[in-house]
């Protein structure tokens, strides 16, 4: 359950007095917070915490995470000279990363570790944008104006993306999330155009590891075959289209994970323990799922019914 | 092009120290803004000039709308006795729209004027939310765990919708669209069970008026087929699907609208080009098509370029 912590008051306590960036950037915060979702809920495995502009942060972009708005980027990126002037990155730039996975894979034993990273398109609209935007219209503009540049700029995301997962995967992350929370803002032409090949590029150079690539996005229904195409072992669905359906979509060549609306999680609890059954009974003639929500969690969700998901989920499973 | 107005200079001067909600309910006002694109333009409908709370307002909500926020509800409804309070709304309730469509359709002469309304779907969610929300956690909240309230509501925001579209027809206007904009948001599923009865019951009140009547929401690829089924003549798309995907959904038994991205109008003069022809190519074998944006005008789009949008609709289907 991706940003499980936030509604934890665990987190809430050992976050005060740290700046988010920071708390990115000590390898014993990272480790505590990945940590406090899997000891309260017992999930099946572990994400790390960390903020998908970090590997940005570390290369020397200048933003900083301001609470209640997002990733906010001092000079937005929109002329050649700033895509030329991006530097990559290298196991050096983020140790405490590789610090954070070794004290957790230590803690964690058995239970695997999720490694993430944001895909091109996410982390090139957040820095086109200068910050979090609702209809990326700067983005789209530098895409469709100029091409080359955009290229240019998903190359180079590429590359820095791809180097900071084999930074996770080399420290022990034995599987990776690659997010691409944003793409779901494009149709399947331009996402064939103007996403696909970095992406493709960015999961086929993870293929060498072995670990399963996971792949997620909201609102991307409709690019689904597509993310599948693009390299993943695992397409996350949103809430919005059933597993069942996903499926027909994707065939049975990947595993699914999702895909309980977080939204479920503010009903009553026989209205939950029906929504968690819908969703697994959608699910139950895959070759493959992962139980999940359809996005992350809510920062207002009561742990307590979070808690009695993931009893039920394993209750059911383990019939 | 809905909210057509909001980016252009002529608007903010009229809008000057008038209040949106005040705004609206100015006859004078409410026909001055509704022209204002289809004079710049040259368009070939005008859109009622309002807003999607107005009729809530209209019957004794205590709501305002905050610039730079959206509507905010001062007493979010989520108990029956909330419910079982709202009224009906009646002409009498909102004479200024009466009053303003008749100075409109004087000015307009042959150009349609096309009325609106909120789906229920929509109004719940503000209702219930006590402003816009990202994720609709309350109204799916209620809906999901109590569902003889949350129809209840519904039906309430059916006559409610139905009665200020009748308003509108009767005073002459001469199609009317209904915006479910938020509805998105649910799975097909959850469309059929919460919502599809009350706006098939709202649309079918219509169909006696004999004017067309579009339906339109954001993000809903998914349920293009439904929201055809609850009775529509013309389907909105937004800019995910491409038309003749959309097509391929809905069939031809209905008119598509749509669907060119509203962020393409921040790129270069030759991409917006590109688009709107590839927008048009999209649309060459349907049985219908209404050209329009897959979404709202955004604030800050030069009028220059929507402009010229409009120039290339005009001479490319004039062929």
């Amino acid at each position: 359950m991706r940003q499980a912590g936030r509604s934890l008051p665990e987190y809430r306590k050992v976050r005060e007095g740290t700046t988010m960036l920071e708390a990115c950037t000590r390898p014993d915060l990272v480790a505590e917070i990945t940590m406090q979702p899997v000891r309260r809920y017992g999930v099946d495995a572990a994400i790390l915490f960390s903020d998908i502009v970090l590997p940005l942060k570390a290369i020397g972009f200048d933003l900083d995470i301001v609470p209640g708005v997002g990733p906010v980027v001092a000079d937005p990126v929109r002329r050649h000279e700033q895509v030329d002037a991006m530097g990559e990155l290298t196991p050096a730039d983020v140790p405490y990363i590789t610090e954070a996975i070794g004290l957790l894979t230590a803690e964690l034993a058995a239970t695997p570790l999720i490694g993430f990273a944001g895909a091109p398109f996410t982390l090139a609209s957040y820095l086109v944008e200068g910050g979090p935007s609702k209809n990326h219209e700067n983005t789209k503009a530098l895409m469709y104006s100029d091409e080359n540049l955009w290229h240019a700029l998903m190359a180079k995301l590429t590359d820095i993306s791809a180097a900071y997962l084999h930074v996770q995967v080399a420290a022990g992350a034995s599987a990776i999330q690659l997010f691409d929370s944003w793409v779901g803002a494009l149709s399947a032409v331009d996402y064939v155009r103007y996403v696909m090949p970095h992406s493709q590029r960015l999961l086929s150079s993870l293929a060498e590891t072995g670990v399963p690539r996971i792949h997620f996005g909201v609102n991307t229904g409709e690019l689904l075959p597509l993310m599948r195409d693009a390299g993943a072992d695992v397409v996350g669905v949103d809430y919005r289209l059933a597993l069942a359906d996903a499926a027909k979509r994707v065939g049975d060549s990947v595993v699914l994970q999702g895909n309980l609306d977080p939204a479920v999680i503010f009903s009553s609890p026989s209205a939950v323990r029906t929504q968690v059954d819908a969703v697994l009974d959608s699910a139950r003639d895959l070759p493959g799922h992962i139980f999940n929500l359809g996005h992350g969690v809510l920062p207002t969700s009561d742990p307590e019914v979070l808690a009695a998901v993931v009893r039920q989920v394993h209750e059911r499973t383990a019939r």
